[in-house]
């Protein structure tokens, strides 16, 4: 399924790497831990990382009840996401054309609240197994009352970009020719560390698999 | 020197977590590749990841003039730019307090374009040294008509907030005392990877030291 850009959700800049496939886009997403949520405040934007998750064609973000973001956000207003992974610095032989590889979604809509209790569960379902794959079976399930201390807001994916840069330097025919500068990617990786045990456990404790085998 | 905190730059969320010192809204700056720069556009919030270096308590950002993100910010409206690192996720007891590790920063200002030809060439001095320490003065430097594709703008620091966890998780304490499951920390690194030439580039290369040598 593709993307149906609207005029906002259209790439302007770097066409040529703007992708168009709906797989892309929940690729993007379920790569990346963190987004950036941005609301307009009294006419100022305001943009602040946001733990996510999707299902399907929908994400969901939370935060507390009183973060001034999802406040903001759950009136109902316009929102705009933003999702970034750096995969490389691209040198070039010349300064300007120096880049990064990356994978890049946005996506603007409208930020609904998530009140219905089996849907707010379901939600936070779909938040904790993005940011800790396995934790949502594994630790203590929210209490009624931490389900009310959370705000769980829903944004469609229906207007969304994505952006992929991959590959070697566009250097000018002129700098290639010339052979002036070595060129080429540093790739950025990320992975993950040894488990830090909580110093409060009691006893000894094998790290559970869905942690020590999270790839 | 501490961050003179306003009304919206003040944390109101996690104020335990709150950095009020300066080098830590620096050392997060430096630390990131890319900010993620937010602006109002026809009322509704637009955010997108930008190309951003620092110079003492000025950030410049860049991009392409025809970028739209870059057009409206140099009209002088209100910004706001986040920067994020995510250090670990934190694998708490229970669901409600799992959490991330990270180091984040917020900037709200005025995003005033650098047009002077010698201060638009230092501010890409700022950026590309951020972006590709030691480029510089190695690659080929922008001609002038690169310098006018380019747009630049500065955002002032006075107005900033950074919040940073670390740590095991904040589990409550009649979670901890069940010891009903494990909890800890998976931190996530990012590293540096082999680099990878531009198969353009002719005979044969060393990798220059300040690609080979990135830390």
């Amino acid at each position: 399924m593709t993307l149906s850009p609207t005029p906002r959700s259209t790439v302007r800049r770097g066409r040529k790497r703007a992708v168009t496939e709906r797989d892309a886009l929940h690729a993007v997403l379920d790569a990346a831990l963190v987004c950036h949520l941005a609301v307009v405040v009294d006419g100022a934007p305001l943009v602040l990382p946001t733990g996510f998750g999707r299902d399907g064609d929908t994400i969901y973000l939370h935060g507390s009840t009183g973060a001034r973001s999802m406040r903001e956000a759950a009136t109902g207003i316009p929102v705009c996401v933003a999702v970034t992974l750096v995969d490389g610095v691209v040198y070039a032989r010349s300064v300007f054309d120096h880049s990064m590889n990356y994978r890049s979604a946005v996506i603007h809509g409208t930020a609904v609240p998530v009140t219905d209790p089996a849907a707010k569960t379901h939600a936070l379902r779909v938040l904790t197994e993005h940011i800790a794959p396995g934790s949502w079976d594994y630790a203590r399930q929210p209490s009624a009352k931490e389900l009310a201390a959370t705000t769980v807001l829903a944004v469609d994916l229906a207007e969304a970009s994505v952006k992929i840069r991959t590959g070697p330097p566009g250097d000018e025919d002129e700098d290639v020719a010339a052979n002036r500068a070595w060129a080429g990617v540093l790739p950025l990786h990320t992975s993950w560390g040894t488990p830090e045990p909580d110093p409060l456990l009691v006893g000894e404790w094998d790290v559970p698999p869905h942690v020590s085998g999270r790839r």
